[in-house]
Order: C-alpha cells, then sequence, then structure tokens
C-alpha cells in the first residue's frame, strides 16, 4: 500500500540540490521509524507529480536509496524499504504522568477472553452458529448496494427514525413500555446505554444502588464518573428496597435488572417493582432497568418492564440488540422520560456525535422483514431445552453440592455452593483451560456468597454432561484441598 | 410486523375463563396504548400454540374483540388493531427531576441542520457526490457476504487489528506520527476521541487549555465533564503559548489543533510547537493534538503532526475518517502513549465496550486495496481548486470588506470582517435559508473577533460566485442596518 501524502517536500530555493532533499527525508525517515520494512514509497513518477518537479532528481535519490540499501526493489511491483534497516519508533514516557484519579482507580483492564476453547460455560455468549447470518448478510449487502448520498451524511444523535419506530413498537409489544419513538436512544450497546444514563443523571460522588452480586460492568460505568456505588443485597425477591434505603435513602439512583437479575437470575417481586418506584418518586431518584437478556423467559409467564409500571416517569429503560442479535453488532438502546431526552442528546452529542448508519439501516429492515421476531422465537426454543438440559445435568450429578439460583430464563444459570471456595476453584479450572465465573466476583465487599454462574448460551446439550461432571471434580478436588491443609 | 413475545399470558388455575382472560388482556394493552392503530396481532393458530393451549378460547376472543371493534381483519392480510381506539401513552414527568450538573450546564441541544438546500457555505462537509460510493458498497457487500460466526463475537475493545496496523502505518507515513499499531485506538469519530481522552487525562474542575477560537464541540467534550476549559488565544502562529502559561500555567492539558486550526485555519509554527511540548513535559501536562483534516494542505509543504516532535509521549492524537470519508462511517482513532494504553482502554470498556466489527473490516479493505489513498489524492485536487476559486471570488468581491486568514489547506476559510455584527448577519442569512458561521460564535467570552467561516468542501465551483455576491449583499446591509438605528 502507498499511503499519500507521503510527508516529503522540497523547496527549490533551498541551496540542497532537490535529488539530495529527497534523499534525506527519506533516509531520515526509515532512520526514525517513521518508514517501515517492506512497506512500499511511491514510484518515481508518482513522486515527481506529486511534488511539481521533473522525474530525474526523483530517479537520482531513488538510485542512491537502493544503492546504500534503505530501497528495494521486486520485479513488477515496485520499490520498497529494505527489510533491515528500519526500526520501530522508541519514545521514552517521562515526568509526571498524572491522569484523572476515576481513570487510575477503575480496576486493570483485562482483555476479554471469549474464546470457544475455554469452554462450555463462558457468560453472555448467544448461539452464534443458530444466527441466520446468511439472512443478514443478504440484507446488508443489499443495504450497501442501495446506499445513497444522503446515508453518508452525519445522521440523526437519536438514531436513524425507521429503526426508533420499530424499536418503539418492539419494546411497547413485548415488554409493556410505554414510550413512543421520539423517546428512544439508539447506542452502541447497553454499556453505552449505562454510560450516558450515569452522566445525564448523577453528579460525580452521587450515590447510587447497584445489585450485590450484580454486572461488574454497572460498577465500572459508575466508578468511571467517580460516582459512589451502594451495594444493595439482592435475595430471591430481587433488589432488598428497605435495605437500600437503610444504606442510602437519599442516592440520586437505582441500577437494577428486575426482569431477570445477573448473576442471580432472579426475577423482582411486584411487590418490591412498587416499592423502588415509590422510592425514587418519594426522594426524586432515577431508576436505571437493564433489560439485556429479558427476550428470553422460559416459562409461560411473560414478565412486563418496570418501565411499564411507573406513572412518574422515573424510570430509564436500556434494551440490547447484543444478546439476541450478535455481540460485534454494537447496537443497543435507551428509552427516556420525554423530559431528558434533549439533555440525553446533549450529552451523547458531546460524547459521539450520532450512531453510525449502516448497522441501523440494515437492524431495521431484519426487524420490518419479520426475522427478527422470527429469531427470537427460534432462540427461545433452543435456549429452554439447553437450560433445561443444564438444570438437569446440575441436579444428577451436583445435587447436594450447589443449589439453583432463579428463574428459567436468560442465558445463564446460577448455582450456589455455600462454603466452597469459589474463586481458587475458577482459578484451578482456567489453568486447566475452562472459564468459569465465581459467584463471589459478582458481590461488592466481603460476600457470604460462594458458587458459580454457567452460561449455557452457546453450549450444545451434547457437551454439557462431560462439563458439568467436570465441574464437579473441580468442586470436589476444591473441597478435599481446603480441608486438606 | 408481529413482534414476539406478546406479552400475553393465561393462568389455566384462574376462575376466570381462558378466553376471557385473553380477551381483557388485549383489550387493556390497546386501551392502555401499548397496542397501537393498526399494528398486526399474531393469528390466534400462533398465539394458542405460543399460549400452550387449544385454539378455541382464542378464537372466541379474538371474536369478540373484532365485534366490539377492537380488532380489524383485513383479507389476506390478518388481523389488526383497529385505527380508532388506541391512544398513546401519556406520561406526566411528577415530583423533583435532579441531573448531574455538568449535563444540565451543556448548552441547548440544537438538532444539526445539515441540509443541501441551506447552501454552499457549510462546515465539515465533504463533497459526497465524489466519494466512490460504488467501490464501498461493493467492498460492504463483499465483505457481509463473507461474514463468519467469528466476526459476530465480542471484537477487540482497542479496535479490529488489521485497521490499526494500517491506521498506524498511514500516520507514520503521512502525518509523521511515530506510533506502533499496539498505540492505536479505534474510535467512533474524533468526538468520542476527545471524550475519551479527556476523561482518562482529566479530573472534574481540572484546569484545560482549549483555542479561542476554536471548535464548539471541544468545549461540550470538556464541560460534559466539569472541566474548566481555559480559553488561550490564537494568532497567525497558533495557539499562544505564553498566553496560556499566563492564564492557566498548571493546566493538566492543552486540546490544539496545529495542523490547521479551527476555524482561524492557521498552522502552528515551529518555534510555538517546541514552546508548547515544553510546557507539558514542565509541568506534567498533556497535549491533545486534534488532526480532523490534516489530509488537505495544498500547498507545497506538508505539514507533520505536532506528535512526531513529541519525545516525551505527551501527546495524545486524534485522528478521523469522518471528513475524508464520509460522515456516518462513524470511524476514528486515537495514538496513545504506550504507557497510558491500559488506562484508555479500562476507561473505553467502561463507556462502550467494543467498536463495531463490520465497518472496521470494511475500511480496512478500503485502505489495503489503495482506494482510501486514491480517494485522498483526488480530494485534495479537487479540494484545493475550490479553494483557490473561493479565495479568488472573495478577493473580487469582499475585498476591503474582509481579509482571508490561514493557510490554504482543509475544507473551510475564515473571512475576519472587523467590526460587523457577525451574529445579527448569520441570523437574517438563516431566515433567507444559508447558513453562515460567524466567527464571533466560536469565540469564548468577548471577543474582538468578527467574521465568517465559509466551507467550501461540498460547494461546487459554478455556485461560488452567486454565493459571494449574496454575502456581500448581507454584509453590506448588516452594516446598513446597523449604522441606521
Amino acid at each position: 500500500m502507498t499511503t499519500s501524502p507521503l510527508l516529503i517536500s522540497v523547496d527549490r530555493r533551498s541551496r540542497t540540490p532537490v535529488f539530495r532533499q529527497v534523499y534525506e527525508t527519506f533516509r531520515r525517515r526509515i532512520l526514525r521509524g517513521e518508514l517501515r520494512a517492506g512497506e512500499h514509497v511511491p514510484s518515481s513518477r508518482d513522486l515527481a507529480r506529486t511534488l511539481g518537479i521533473s522525474r530525474l532528481p526523483v530517479l537520482n535519490a531513488y538510485a542512491q536509496l537502493l544503492a546504500e540499501g534503505y530501497f528495494e526493489t521486486r520485479r513488477g511491483d515496485g520499490t520498497y524499504v529494505a527489510p533491515s534497516l528500519s526500526r520501530p519508533a522508541r519514545l521514552l514516557p517521562r515526568g509526571e504522568r498524572r491522569i484523572a484519579a476515576h481513570a487510575a482507580a477503575l480496576p486493570p483492564y483485562q482483555r476479554p477472553v471469549w474464546a470457544e476453547m475455554l469452554g462450555p460455560f463462558q457468560i453472555g455468549q448467544p448461539d452464534l452458529h443458530s444466527f441466520p447470518i446468511e439472512i443478514w448478510s443478504r440484507l446488508a449487502a443489499r443495504d450497501a448496494r442501495r446506499t445513497r448520498v444522503k446515508a453518508l451524511q452525519y445522521g440523526d444523535p437519536q438514531g436513524f427514525a425507521p429503526l426508533r419506530e420499530l424499536v418503539a413498537q418492539y419494546v411497547r409489544l413485548s415488554r409493556g413500555v410505554r414510550c413512543e419513538a421520539s423517546q428512544v436512544l439508539v447506542t452502541s450497546g447497553s454499556q453505552q446505554g449505562l454510560d450516558i444514563a450515569a452522566r445525564v443523571l448523577l453528579d460525580p460522588g452521587a450515590e447510587a444502588w447497584i445489585e450485590n452480586p450484580g454486572y461488574w460492568l454497572v460498577r465500572h460505568a459508575l466508578q468511571a464518573h467517580g460516582c459512589a456505588d451502594v451495594p444493595v443485597p439482592v435475595d430471591g425477591e430481587g433488589l432488598d428496597v428497605n435495605a437500600g434505603v437503610r444504606l442510602a435513602r437519599k442516592a440520586r439512583a437505582a441500577f437494577v435488572a428486575p426482569s431477570h437479575q445477573y448473576p442471580l437470575g432472579v426475577t423482582m417481586s411486584a411487590a418490591r417493582r412498587m416499592q423502588l418506584l415509590a422510592w425514587a418518586q418519594r426522594e426524586g431518584a432515577w431508576i436505571v432497568e437493564d433489560d439485556y437478556d429479558s427476550e428470553y423467559r422460559y416459562d409461560s409467564r411473560p414478565i412486563t418492564a418496570l418501565h411499564g409500571l411507573d406513572d412518574h416517569a422515573r424510570v430509564i429503560y436500556i434494551g440490547t440488540f447484543s444478546k439476541v442479535m450478535f455481540p460485534s453488532l454494537r447496537l443497543g438502546y435507551l428509552i427516556v422520560p420525554s423530559d431528558l431526552v434533549e439533555r440525553f442528546l446533549a450529552v451523547r452529542q458531546a460524547m459521539d456525535l450520532c450512531p453510525s448508519h449502516a448497522v441501523q439501516s440494515t437492524m431495521a429492515e431484519f426487524m420490518r422483514e419479520g426475522h427478527f421476531a422470527r429469531h427470537v422465537r427460534r432462540m427461545r426454543a433452543l435456549y429452554a431445552s439447553r437450560r433445561a438440559a443444564l438444570a438437569a445435568f446440575v441436579e444428577r450429578e451436583l445435587s447436594g453440592r450447589v443449589t439453583v439460583m432463579g428463574d428459567p430464563a436468560g442465558m445463564h444459570i446460577a448455582l450456589l455452593a455455600p462454603g466452597c471456595d469459589d474463586g481458587a476453584i475458577a482459578a484451578q479450572a482456567l489453568r486447566e483451560g475452562l472459564l468459569l465465573s465465581p459467584l463471589s466476583a459478582s458481590c461488592s465487599g466481603p460476600s457470604p456468597l460462594r458458587g458459580f454462574v454457567l452460561g449455557f448460551g452457546n453450549t450444545p446439550t451434547a457437551r454439557m454432561e462431560v462439563a458439568v461432571k467436570r465441574l464437579r471434580k473441580l468442586i470436589d478436588e476444591g473441597s478435599g484441598a481446603r480441608q486438606a491443609h
């Protein structure tokens, strides 16, 4: 690849001959590591034209660079920087290197491992082999071929209008959310939804309830703003609102996943929902409802979103297509109270002007043609059978050792294993190439909760039995080891 | 479209007959506005199957809903919610509605106007009609057809590795930036680059230099974090570093566009660059270099990025493809000092897990096949001729009234018009359907600068003469009006 413009310039008034200027510039840039081994350099004809000079001095410079071994030629493939002479730039960070306290305090970044080789229990993994990739590709390709100039322009910061209409209709019908398309903000996924909500609603230092145990990236989103997260215990009915009131009555917001709590998998009871809404209304607080995998419930009772019970526009609803479509899509949405839409847009614009057009447009087509609804239906049946199978294997292999928590829903199952050193067992599992999520890692502060979160979205039933037996072995060895020392 | 799951459930143990439960649920949801006029309802067969009940009670419920006018049928097209009965949800925001102070303080959000009808002087508008849309669409379509399961998975939060390689090579060759692919962070555009940089580098309340006049969205990005922006004057040599030191020596960062300042179009002189780097090194401050349209210089001197002069890894470099490709692409990049990469990733992950895959992959192809370099070359020639033409028309029509600022570069030209009420003239222009950017609007606080920023990226030369004459008329009438009252 020849990239243009190459930072070569000549000064005709200089006393240094032009060929020398060209030669020196290349040489310096190669030695500084700006031009690398194997990188193409422009043909002498192109360079001469770009610089507006005759070709002769360029040819002379190239000849010298070739002679001295800076350049090489390959037949029919032009001129390259020679392999041996270039070296990467070395920059030594020096001096005081102070960054923002909130950024410094964030937990260490760990490159996520999402690899098939890490086994059957990974979290948040949809069965991508079941995604109708050929339909999606066909729509995306059709959309690409139909691209017109208008679609290249800056788009609506709130999101592509037809997609917002379809999302509003979808959440009204399927989630009982009461909203208009004018309240929908398209995001790049639920994480951006959490981030925007935190930035609009919370001052740095403000307290916000989070679920304990809970989804670790909610904590990160709040910590990145310098908010004080207040871990509130979750029990079989969901977030313990009384405990929240005791811990921080004046908190500015509560971040909850009422439909299917992560990691425990419980559904917030109707009584708790009313209690939470009443607290928010009384204290002028906000509720951020993360409805990340609510498409998937396997008993006969569909659960309405908390949003649908809210009569005072206290709830900000977050949905995502990452789980129900595929993660690399990077599309989600916020449903925002009408009076806050303008502020959400002001913040959104300051952080990221507008969402990318092409993917929104393809998603709208996918929904409009009914593929989305069909895919959700198919996946619901598939995951229901996987969950049932996993629960049965756990019952058979692990009964007495663990208790299954939560409702038949979503793409994970939580096992309580009181007294077991879940962290040590997970560490051992990882050494053996098995990713296992210890329940204690989802807890804020010291917690009595021990156990494991097992993802099953991407786990064929045929692989489960062996996997559960392996887990039993790990648990038993873990207990043995502990008893032994 | 029939969306699934429809939130209908039946309780077989209830004393209410099943048909009545189905009837009541539909009726309630229509009256609450959750089901809307014209929306499809599932066929009785589908609904019975979903609920796991026999079809008869569903047929009875549907018959009643049809009889009472809640449903309508259309031949061959199933059953719909009747047009007259549904009404949108009405939610009254109530109680205290306090949001974050930084979010509340952001300037009012104004839906951007980017419409061809607003005339020839819009800012930041590339000539999208010259974009090789058929090549891009072909690559995107090919990429879509080749999509494999792996590409659906969560991607690298830092960005698609092949694209990072190409970006690193590009900025090394074309911008004199010294970096490795491991320092590249793919963003959704320069605005997200500014946002991430501010979040990693600056505490709320921290001071940061911004250029005055300058790009308004830099100010917003800082204000959204509660940072204190310190407007530092820009003169013919770029940012006045001495003035910055006088105003806020201990500022934590400087946000600059040294290659082609917005709006004045000046290039920061070598002396100022060294001074700025020395200040940053001495005070332990950061420099955020926004190189938003550096591809386009029309004189013979290519300008190296400030980053290339930085020996102490003080500069965070921001590039974008919005101007040189097209805005709805939403792709840009950060070049981050090696020792900060991990912190940038931690913050990036907390705000938005990873960039979308498809667009990165198509962009990498577009670069790899040489289309990017070719497009930049073609656009450079086009914009150069447009700038020359616009400058000539301004010289002919407006000499004596305005002075042209800045270097021949980029896609805009700044005209100084001392003493002219540029805000009033722009307001009058907008009433006449012409978008005109007053220079005073780019200033922080009271400023003596008056004039206009004229975008020409998307303005065919043939339209310029009339447009410049129109501008002259507006200026003359504006001056007349002022003298008259």
